[in-house]
């Protein structure tokens, strides 16, 4: 398994390969260092990873750089996600026209208020909460979205843990525990801006 | 400087001392361990970076590991934060309601859209995209978050930095360049689940 910042970095990489594709058809590592601000040298260790790439003098071929990212990394293939909270994030979430092309299919919300799922209009199906386990099982969804207030994180994971997702994107503030066969991302806005106060601290 | 996985977590032990604040007094690395994920011996050598913190045989009081975790990460001192973009992402921004207990003024929001701000309700002043740079630093604002479309990005983080902000989160696609004293975090729907992706193929 490659280290997690290394990861980080192929994965944003390739985002910006997918831009890039429609102006050029190469890039070096020093291009790909101005483009992401991440230094060559780091640029160039963490290309050594990949598995069946080569480059020439004129750099990558951003083609074959980004098949051979998606090998790597395990994307390229759909995977169905699903939100759960259903309030001005996850409703926000549902609305967001990238996660089709990337590969992403959002095939279900949920929320636990009834009343809330009835006014919400989407073409995403919606449910009621005490079926997240249930439907994740049955449209075998990947990823879920927690979106959910704080005290409804923990058992909003269970059942998705129950219905068998295998990666969780954790937006409350509450640290969730879940089976180690999923994965989970904490993304926290209070975090941000605490990184920012931290950096220009320090500066 | 402390690196930045060092600041990622010490960063995060505070957010959940908040928490746990309510419920005991101190705390030692094992319990830390347990409720964070991170190993205990990486919580105790992070901690050794905190200037002005001893322990005792019943590990940390938390007042003093967070007060400690304070002083040395910058934080603690009120910042004024701004959203630019009032899209769905960006309402849903402006309703939440953490940002306020952890220091954090959201002091403005602006959008192109001009008819968009009219709508809106909040009791956040609303303002025209062009007055960014002249409102942020007649506001002195900290802190903006990015959240336009990918092709406004470059121009709204420019109109920032012109406006003397100290750090950016950025929420879109768009890798945006700034002048070195300004801080960017990027946050992304896409990159988060291309690394649940990354991370489950290689488990």
């Amino acid at each position: 398994m490659l280290p997690q910042p290394v990861l980080e970095r192929l994965c944003r990489i390739r985002i910006l390969l997918q831009e890039l594709a429609e102006k050029r058809e190469t890039i070096d590592s020093s291009a790909l260092a101005e483009i992401t601000g991440i230094s060559a040298n780091t640029i160039r260790k963490d290309l050594c990873h990949l598995q069946g790439l080569s480059g020439s003098k004129s750099g990558y071929s951003i083609k074959d750089l980004s098949t051979s990212l998606e090998k790597n990394l395990g994307l390229g293939t759909e995977k169905k996600v699903c939100v759960v909270g259903l309030g001005r994030l996850g409703s926000a979430i549902l609305s967001y026209p990238g996660f089709l092309p990337a590969g992403y299919l959002l095939k279900a919300g949920f929320d636990a208020d009834i009343n809330l799922i009835e006014i919400i209009r989407t073409d995403v199906p919606l449910f009621p909460a005490y079926q997240i386990s249930e439907q994740t099982r049955r449209l075998e969804i990947d990823f879920g979205i927690l979106a959910v207030p704080a005290d409804a994180a923990q058992k909003s994971a269970d059942r998705l843990a129950e219905g068998g997702v295998k990666g969780i994107i954790n937006f409350t503030s509450s640290v969730i525990r879940v089976p180690e066969n999923i994965a989970v991302r904490n993304v926290s806005f209070l975090h941000e801006f605490d990184m920012l106060s931290a950096i220009i601290s320090r500066m």
